[in-house]
């Protein structure tokens, strides 16, 4: 992934992809493991991604199901998606069957419903329970994030018959990454959880119940990760049980999980701002499905750009006695668009901290307001000095600066409020703000450019 | 942080942070702990944010050391360093000395070094000299990511010893994160790794050499977040010890320190597609750092529109006589940019994913153009049939649509370029990919449309 990396590499890499091919073609289960293991494990995603979708399928069906499962975990989501997408059931449902249980949920989840109730029916029946339980939580909940691969002991089980559970299953355990064991009672109540040290100082007789701390913190399924985010800030642990309502214990969630959800809500939130809605794009995948993908967003923004720009249409004579400033007009949408974008950053930051509630309306209005005025002041200096000077004109300065300074400020001031307003509306902050700013501001921006040039429009021409 | 919260909800904020600025004009340091405690920890960081700066210097002056490193547990990083900045040294030493190892340098690296310096010198020797040490590693490496609580045995230490210690230290160590003791020599070369459990099952009197792991995997302090990436990976632990140059242990690293760092940086970069640069801004800083570091980006961003513009100038005759022209100007920039981001944001995701690397250029051009093709006709369809209709006038729809149709597909191959050509370069592809491909396709697409227009302009006047 180094930019000055050896030329060397990238021929390795490609003849590892050329022999993967060659196996995938003659079937040669053997052969396609050893390329898969003999590759760099920051270069297996790459190498998947650079099969056909034919040989992705070949591939996946070809591979023993826990080598497929742990080339998962190599891959990226989308990436993983797709190729599930494209297997027979069968398969799909043997790689499925040795995924992590969160990690089997949301990738179902991301699949079309037909797709995943096929693979679903033909998982063993405790791991379709399990599965369909976790999908059926809310994105970003407690429920949809917890695992369940942790200790989970009975309350009258003895210490001993524990620690023999451990030894004999040490194995499977190892992965675990819970320094708690979980204790329930016979209805599957959490009732306590047995730090591991605990263990240590016990006597084999002494019952679980009575090494267990007892009425243990515990979070619902249905908590958001804003809850267990305080959750964790407020008490110093690395994990807690998830109870559902009725109290019985259904997973745990960690540090990592709840740290994976916000980075998976920041990437996506990147791709937003920049245009990308849906499943993440790779280029890999099918081009009318990226076209398509991209023009759902574009088709939107030109429909919004034929609104700001009608404000030009209606202005026509004033442009045509000043040409000079359709050379402006598509600075000050830029720059609006900068400004008010600036703002919006500021905006959605404070609100995914919560340092600004949706209410505050005013805050940000005052404190956008100052920003807006300073920076509307500099740049309309610097733009309407350069416009005077240009035609050696000081109303067409005066006109495109001022009309630069008082849409800078609108856009600072619009674009610090919109993000507030959606998320009072209960929209999606991220997705929005931008194509609603810069429509505001460029109707904005051409509207007080002609409007101002119309007023002096003799000093113009 | 709830959009539909409760009014009652919002005063109890306000009515704390009136009593908490009573208590710090009072300087009563006993009701300020109080408030804060009473406050809910998810509105701790907006309590602090809205206390001005004064207020701010004197409430984290009165507080006791550890409370105030705790209440920094709650609020956001770049808050934090504005408070420490504004701290008298010894005040703010005692808070860093609470802190944990890795939280402490990157605070002090994030001041000006004259501030750090006068903080480290206040601190205790040993932590002075510890986090001199973190603070030396490059972002993005094990080093700057390690932390220092983590269990330490030497490997002649009999079991006894150890689990005396931990006995006798168990309060300390509960908030260690890690299920291993690392294991050091006389000279505090790492020798091995003892699994908790393997101390349940070992006599008092082995020795540590004889019940750890030996020659365990381990990474170097100067590897990256890719190579930890990798490794985590690869083998399915939660933490790997890391060594220096000697193979001295050095600090832990696990998969929630790796995963905050990505977090981090995925925040950083939408902050940086947005036009913000530098520290993280929140509205209580002061108004002149805001407008300042918001003016640095834009006026840039202001000479480069007017590089784009000079097109437009150039071409004036040809706008004069088709002013119908000057309407379609900013929806081809604003268009185009649209285009042009979306690839850009696929490029920076493939570049983070591996999936693409610096050198395929000719890969990343292919994708490109299909893309652009398809897109470029049905948008250029669209905009051109509706600019025809507009003025009953096909040539006008050809020029404006032909010229929509071929910048799209300039903007969707520069736009998917640019970020590998400034990875290759060694440049932040994150920052300077927008600026440089607006410019790119607002001269490009200004320079078609005016181009063609003037070709047929007898049809369109």
């Amino acid at each position: 992934m180094s930019s000055a990396e050896p030329i060397s590499e990238q021929a390795s890499r490609e003849a590892l992809l050329d022999a993967l091919r060659q196996a995938i073609e003659a079937r040669d289960r053997a052969a396609a493991v050893a390329i898969i293991e003999r590759t760099d494990p920051d270069d297996r995603g790459w190498l998947i991604d650079r099969l056909d979708d034919e040989e992705q399928t070949a591939l996946f069906e070809l591979l023993p199901a826990d080598d497929s499962a742990h080339l998962f975990d190599a891959i990226n989501f989308a990436q993983s998606a797709e190729i599930l997408e494209d297997l027979n059931p069968t398969s799909a449902a043997a790689i499925v069957e040795e995924l992590d249980s969160d990690e089997r949920a949301d990738l179902l989840n991301e699949l079309e419903s037909e797709d995943s109730e096929a693979i679903l029916s033909q998982l063993s029946p405790e791991a379709a329970t399990e599965t369909r339980l976790l999908m059926g939580y809310e994105e970003g909940t407690a429920g949809s994030l917890m695992f369940e691969e942790f200790l989970r002991f009975r309350e009258d089980q003895t210490v001993g018959e524990v620690l023999e559970d451990l030894r004999a299953n040490r194995e499977e355990y190892s992965t675990y990454g819970v320094q708690y064991g979980y204790v329930v009672d016979a209805q599957g109540r959490l009732t306590g959880v047995v730090p591991m040290r605990n263990l240590v100082f016990a006597r084999p007789n002494d019952r679980v119940r009575d090494v267990m701390i007892a009425d243990p913190i515990a979070v619902r399924d249905t908590d958001t990760v804003d809850d267990l985010e305080s959750m964790f800030e407020e008490h110093g642990l690395f994990g807690f049980p998830v109870v559902d309502a009725e109290g019985r214990l259904v997973g745990v969630v960690d540090r990592e999980v709840l740290s994976e959800a916000r980075q998976e809500q920041a990437t996506e939130d990147l791709l937003k701002v920049q245009g990308l809605m849906g499943r993440e794009e790779l280029r890999s995948m099918p081009v009318l499905q990226r076209s398509g993908r991209r023009l759902s967003w574009l088709s939107i923004n030109i429909v919004l750009n034929l609104i700001a720009a009608s404000i030009i249409a209606m202005h026509e004579e004033t442009l045509q006695a000043a040409i000079a400033l359709a050379v402006f007009l598509p600075i000050i949408s830029d720059m609006s668009g900068c400004s008010g974008n600036q703002a919006v950053a500021v905006s959605l930051r404070e609100l995914s901290l919560g340092l600004v509630h949706p209410s505050e309306f005013l805050r940000v209005f005052r404190k956008e307001a100052v920003v807006g005025v300073l920076n509307g002041i500099a740049l309309g200096i610097l733009l309407g000095a350069i416009a005077a000077f240009w035609k050696g004109n000081v109303w067409l300065g005066l006109v495109v600066g001022g009309a630069l300074a008082l849409n800078t400020l609108v856009a600072a001031c619009v674009g610090g409020l919109v993000p507030l307003v959606l998320r009072a509306l209960r929209q999606d902050p991220a997705l929005a703000s931008g194509p609603i700013l810069t429509t505001v501001t460029d109707m904005c921006g051409f509207f007080i450019l002609l409007t101002l040039a119309s007023q002096v429009l003799p000093h113009l021409s």
